[in-house]
């Protein structure tokens, strides 16, 4: 006989920043109900994801327990915690509960991706409460870079755990709930045996700053610039939009938002009631007739995403619209590590057109949306858990996080992604490791990381692609010369000779020297044409190509 | 009659950071006698130049002006200077001047590309002068991340150019000459026509650090350290290498270097006596007998190149040493913009180790290279020239500087590649616009980057990569069906069959409505098969394919 146990597992977002995932259960060993926090995506890269739209933690492991999925608790509207519950809430099938600008957003990819809206629930901040199998769950309101985040407060017979979502402490948060001491402690106040804990800035050691210090800093800037303002920050950072928004407006600036994702954001916003007071905005058809000078532009685009608003008007003429010499360009944001190249290409395509570049290496224009390490500690000295489990960050975060908890005497544990915690005792347990991994969307098809697809893409990538074609009677007799063409590959070698010639020729000889023997075994016969081909392109390129051989046999 | 000018024309490094290279003319119109500063190379990446081994600028108009060419010069080692040389001096095959250390890395990049060795000339600094056609040169000491960094003075009977090369202010650099204000008086007494300066650092508004303020800090971290010490810098900043290893020394350390560039560093420093007493250290075999907290490595791949010491020990052990829990890793260096996630990916996998990793986010461990903008004010001051040229920084460094130049009321342009100034009036004026560009070192083939070579490779990571064949008698008559085959594209679309047996189902289809017409004519027939592939691809996978398509006649 099994007693019941607190499980914690995270199947994404533990060791990297992306694709949230995590999994709260209770009960007998192997019969948790379970709960889910969070459903989120990640984004491809060149360099190992080429072709990739999008990267989804692997769920199987939920989707195999989709029986005991009481259900799915999303904190907030950004892609790395929302961004998947369209794609799989198909396999996994339990309501899902959001507060209400995160439910919006839900919605709409539910919509998008024929999964029922009516799935999505939407619930009040604490007091409120979730019943969902042996757990009451509550929102907690938390600052961070988006609408109504929520830290969620779950109980369990096993006791309460605090996951506080992606959080930072900010009394003065332009838009939406201050952070309430008060109600914090009183959270803390019955104890809390876990708190499971953002850990993206513990490795930022000052004091975090107040999302509406940035205002005063947008005014001045925006007050000082004679020409056009244009002004990118993350879409979803409404607060930001708005100071923006304020500032240019405070300047005698007409406001025009452009950039689909930024306006659907505002749209959501004023929807659900958060920012009532948005100042007066106009069209894009207006703003063309309005003088530069009397212009600001709030645009997507502050990571120099290619098909955004910021990096179109880089390229000339966006809608009409277009930057000159002496205008503004500010970054009210940070480059996200991996960025940096797309947005140093934006900022010197404007620094061509003769347009001035903020960005926020002063440190004014933007502030995190994370809590820095004294805000962590204060988070843990509030609530005071038995243990600290950090989540949301790569590795050397969370190891960090664990050793500051642990320098407070606090039990603490570094637990990445298929980690699964028994949180029932006093200190954090290690009660299984299961296989998590990542699934792409690769078009419009989900295809696993190890397949094998992508690593033949970044191959082809780096190396090039010979196809050799042959043609092979019933004698056997090859009927004509092997044929081969080249992608990705210059079409002379060090020879001088063109690529293709050298390659037959080669190829030729060893077809002419093969006995019926091996012209009949469809193995070995490749397997010749492979080798000599990418001998002969190693001697003229010094790399050695990918081949592909296609023998067609005609009987 | 034309009267003689002095030119200047960069064909690589202005507009960019990397493969400098910086044509110096003088004589009458279209028949400058010329030399050449610099030749350098920069490093491909997966999102724009995948499967190439080195960038070049594109040196046409020089290879076809090369009878004018009367030297070249070489400011210091680093490879975004010198790289080239090896590489392009068969076709520019004119006598190749640099200090002593610049010119041992030279010599060995000759031997390596079968270029003569004896056509570098080591060449002492200043006052010694190199008699080059019209131009009188000598290498002016300068401060860098690397020994034996050169300025050049450029005497022309049409005035002085200064070309600093790579430089910074730095009164007490560990290793090399210090900043020497009054022979820097001296050279700009005759009085200074144009000032070429490095524009790297133009935007760090902060007085410049020594290189001598490193050491004290590195010797405190090492004494605090308890496991084994393991530190990476530039392999070439061999002051740094030597700091590290003074203070590896002073903390009672044996210290051993891993990884050739900075052994091969360490001899040449020695070798032509920059380094008379650099600390004893030991070999491989040796350090594995030590115990580790005695022991201090200082390793190659500061920038996580992967093949490098750094992230070899990273993944395991590596020449028999291996890092574990407690042990220190050290980044006495600075992350290049776009080396993020190599980097990064190092770190969180000494993060699973245990390993405490120290970076330069407190700015005690490093210092840069470059002058910062106060020093090069300073410079500007001291050199007093008619007009400031910004050279080596992108188009927004090379901005910025002219505007620092011109708020000082000197006169400056921005000149990117391509563009050659005339400088013998009193202001630079644009001359010309030379066409230039890159050429890549692909394998052991140069190719050009408007090849559509790397185009193809990028689109086939993206998209996949489809072949398929069809053989036709001389009827015409189809033998056989087409046949398919796919590479970096998943088995299995969005119906559920085998991708190959949809694509070849639906090409069949359409083959066998063909007419003769259509089957005779190859590009109709090809065409054909590539839209019918792309379009089937497309509905399974939601993506389009790259599409080979093999038409094979038999007659």
């Amino acid at each position: 006989m099994s007693t019941a146990r607190l499980i914690y597992l995270p199947l994404g977002g533990a060791g990297e920043i992306g694709m949230n995932a995590y999994v709260y259960g209770y009960g007998p060993k192997g019969k948790e109900r379970l709960i889910l926090v969070d459903i989120g995506v990640t984004f491809p890269d060149m360099d190992s994801t080429p072709g990739v739209d999008l990267i989804f933690p692997d769920m199987r492991w939920l989707e195999e327990n989709a029986d005991r999925l009481e259900a799915i608790f999303i904190t907030h509207a950004h892609e790395d915690h929302v961004g998947g519950v369209g794609h799989l809430w198909n396999k996994l099938k339990a309501p899902v509960y959001a507060r209400a600008f995160t439910a919006y957003h839900a919605r709409h990819k539910m919509n998008d991706h024929g999964a029922p809206e009516d799935e999505i629930h939407t619930v009040s901040a604490y007091p409120e409460v979730v019943k969902a199998g042996p757990f009451d769950v509550s929102f907690l309101p938390v600052s961070h870079s988006i609408p109504e985040s929520g830290g969620l407060v779950i109980d369990s017979p096993a006791g309460r755990v605090v996951h506080t979502g992606d959080f930072k402490l900010d009394e003065t948060p332009v838009v939406g709930e201050a952070f309430d001491p008060e109600l914090w402690a009183k959270i803390a106040e019955p104890g809390v045996k876990a708190l499971v804990c953002d850990s993206t800035n513990v490795f930022s050691l000052n004091e975090g700053r107040s999302e509406s210090t940035v205002g005063p800093e947008l005014k001045g800037l925006i007050q000082d610039s004679s020409g056009m303002v244009v002004a990118t920050t993350f879409a979803s950072n409404v607060a930001r939009v708005q100071s923006l928004a304020q500032a240019g407006r405070a300047a005698g600036r007409s406001v025009c938002l452009l950039g689909r994702a930024m306006r659907r954001m505002i749209e959501a916003s004023v929807k659900v009631g958060i920012i009532p007071d948005f100042p007066t905005t106009i069209s894009v058809e207006d703003a063309r007739e309005v003088p530069r000078e009397n212009l600001m532009l709030i645009v997507t685009g502050s990571q120099g995403e290619r098909r955004a608003a910021s990096a179109q008007l880089a390229r000339g003429k966006y809608l009409g619209l277009s930057m000159k010499e002496g205008d503004t360009f500010l970054f009210s944001s940070k480059t996200i590590p991996g960025n940096e190249r797309g947005v140093i290409s934006i900022i010197n395509a404007y620094s061509e057109m003769g347009v001035d570049v903020v960005d926020d290496s002063s440190g004014r224009y933007h502030v995190s949306g994370h809590a820095n390490r004294p805000e962590l500690e204060r988070a843990h000295d509030i609530f005071n858990p038995e243990m600290v489990i950090p989540m949301h960050g790569e590795h050397r975060h969370l190891r960090q996080h664990a050793k500051v908890a642990e320098a407070k005497g606090r039990a603490s544990i570094v637990a990445v992604n298929g980690t699964m915690l028994d949180l029932t005792g006093s200190k954090p347990k290690v009660a299984d490791y299961i296989e998590t991994g990542r699934t792409y969307l690769d078009g419009s098809v989900k295809i696993g990381a190890l397949d094998g697809v992508v690593r033949d893409r970044i191959r082809m990538a780096l190396n090039g692609h010979i196809v050799v074609t042959l043609i092979v009677d019933d004698e056997p007799e090859p009927l004509g010369d092997p044929w081969v063409e080249i992608k990705g590959l210059t079409e002379m070698g060090r020879s001088g000779a063109a690529l293709v010639d050298v390659l037959e020729e080669d190829l030729s000889q060893v077809v002419n020297r093969m006995n019926a023997k091996t012209l009949r075994d469809d193995e070995k016969l490749e397997d010749a044409l492979r080798r000599t081909a990418r001998k002969s392109a190693s001697d003229e390129l010094g790399r050695k190509p990918e081949v592909t051989v296609i023998v067609s046999r005609l009987s």
